[in-house]
């Protein structure tokens, strides 16, 4: 998507060789607009997918999954919890994920009632970088008998393999930005 | 709003005299139409204030904020942090809010390139409880030298003081569904 290429390109900011920052317009402050165009690409690019649901993880997942729900014919979204609050008192499906921006490993948890058997989900989240969410979902997907039919992200870092553990899993992967390499801070994107 | 407090009665759950949990459409599950149901309803509701950016806390806050954003007219939105990522690395404006639901105590950050003096600022959240996370969001944006023109969350349990604690910051008040009092697990909205 060319126009996130640029978006990147202006207003973000590439540090060293392995972290991309775009605070201005996904993970911190909002581009809603931005985000609804975002969205319409995914749409496109899994028109023929049969997703009946869209899956996400806390918080900077959240906008870009919404905006594509509602492309996609406002699809019910649910997000993986990263913390369990005392209100989330039923069973739940969990699996490790490791952050390799903030240093921490989570239990991401969905919720029993909100993942059922035989539904086709769309994976849909702002990074793909080490795969670490993106394969904690497609886990507690099949421990819920349903199916991943696609998995979307905004931004895909390709030397940090991701996309690579994602497609062994027998599932389709197309992200809107893919970043070949970051050398000295200065990004190249996929030709 | 009543479509709200249907929704709420039909597909929620009180427990005991202090819990609702909506988590088929607000806090797990998103039904992205609602949202921007209830978006409209904000940004009609707050249509004189001169908002120039919305507010909100990660995560439940985000999808409900970026819905009334695209109803007034895409406005930014910006999410404060409740844990600092290492790529947060810049300056940030900080308070402290105790979550009730988690039991924890979070920093709430934001960084001051997103927050600047003189923006005009609508605070948006899922649900105004004892106002912990909504006075810290107050705190932060006085801490910029901006202006809170109004808050809004979709669901205010009143009994427990939150909304009477921003209003007498000087902040207007509106909420979409406003909740008298749980008894037994049965919910009684104000008339």
């Amino acid at each position: 998507m060319k126009a996130l290429e640029d978006k990147i390109l202006k207003e973000g900011q590439a540090i060293g060789s392995e972290i991309v920052k775009v605070d201005g317009f996904i993970n911190h402050q909002i581009d809603v607009a931005f985000m609804d165009e975002m969205g319409d690409e995914i749409a496109r690019l899994f028109k023929d997918s049969g997703a009946t649901k869209v899956l996400t993880v806390e918080a900077s997942g959240i906008p870009i999954a919404c905006s594509a729900a509602r492309s996609m014919g406002n699809l019910p979204v649910v997000f993986a919890k990263k913390a369990a609050p005392n209100t989330m008192t039923e069973e739940f499906y969990g699996a490790e994920a490791k952050s390799f921006t903030k240093g921490t490993v989570s239990m991401l948890r969905i919720s029993k009632k909100y993942l059922q058997e035989g539904e086709k989900v769309i994976i849909i989240d702002d990074f793909l970088a080490h795969g670490e969410a993106g394969t904690a979902l497609c886990e507690i997907v099949k421990m819920a008998g349903a199916e991943v039919v696609g998995f979307s992200a905004a931004i895909e870092k390709k030397f940090q393999g991701g996309a690579e553990k994602i497609r062994a899993l027998g599932v389709p992967v197309k992200s809107l930005a893919v970043i070949e390499k970051i050398v000295d801070g200065v990004i190249e994107f996929e030709k």
